[in-house]
């Protein structure tokens, strides 16, 4: 087998914020010379999550946000609040998840018209939100 | 590295619904000859996603849907209902993810007794929703 | 491609409970002798999940157990209850999955300094909670 990595890195500008790295990964997977595999996408974040969804109207990613502070709101009584008081930023990670994976055809990702692929951050803004991109082939 | 992949289409017929794939996945592998390896089951739909858990008791995926649907009820204000008024099915396909991946061990699943793969649908009834099946052994 | 491949058992002590093996996961990923490529995380069943978080302040874990309570009440109407009375348990592993996928790079798991492996357990306290650790290269 193959794998091919490269890692990119981002800043991010608002405290919660989905920001769109399908170009860079697309960019990796053609670098990687992948015709027919896998695409694993990794941020090693505790507080920021990988997520793929709609951007054609990037009020999805509002929602989304928003939709996670219902589920998930700012001090709440969490008890790592009294640490860091990120503690919904950490949920909000653990829910969604630090990797996603899509597949290479033809050596191109498999992404569906409508999907696109986010960094999200959850404890911003900051510097240096790492993105790992690994593809199998 | 093999990378064997097919794909295949499902009909939903309600709102909300879990399909149960795992037999077409299981036939999938089969025909892919892997031994040992992994598999990933993708869908390319950004209302979609792909879950596991239990059959046996379908009203597990009842419960499931009912729990969606209280942690992101229908038009509570979105954004993107503006648009298309199926802002709820994005923010649960992004809860849920567009993928699973499965370990496959002497050519089988290693899905548990009481796992099951679930083509989600959360803006049915459509037709021709896809699941992307890859294994890499 | 290489596939190694092995499974270890947990026992969990709490009804609910975040158990961290990531050294148990590292010392796989060692002795399967991967220098790059892909590790996935798997458990097979369908009342727990793998997830991925901080482990430095162990409150991030007694914090997202509470969050998915909150999201996912015991005992709240679920039909499920009327057969095993553990829907929650089995909604909770449903949203966050069954796996997770780490990069490996250099013989290592690319997991950031507060990242951590967990097996969740949502419907214990139970013997034999197996993990099941590949590792694709």
């Amino acid at each position: 087998m193959a794998c091919y990595r490269e890692e990119f890195s981002i800043t991010t500008r608002s405290h919660d914020e989905l920001v769109d790295v399908t170009e860079r990964v697309r960019r990796v997977v053609e670098r990687s010379g992948a015709r027919d595999g896998l695409c694993s996408i990794y941020t090693p974040h505790a507080t920021a999550a990988i997520a793929i969804n709609e951007n054609a109207d990037p009020n999805v990613c509002t929602d989304v946000l928003e939709a996670l502070r219902k589920m998930v709101p700012d001090h709440a009584g969490w008890l790592h609040d009294r640490v860091d008081d990120n503690a919904a930023a950490h949920i909000k990670a653990t829910v969604l998840g630090p990797s996603q994976s899509v597949p290479i055809a033809g050596g191109k990702l498999m992404l569906g018209s409508w999907q696109n692929i986010f960094l999200c951050e959850f404890d911003g803004p900051r510097d240096g939100r790492r993105v790992v991109v690994s593809t199998l082939f």
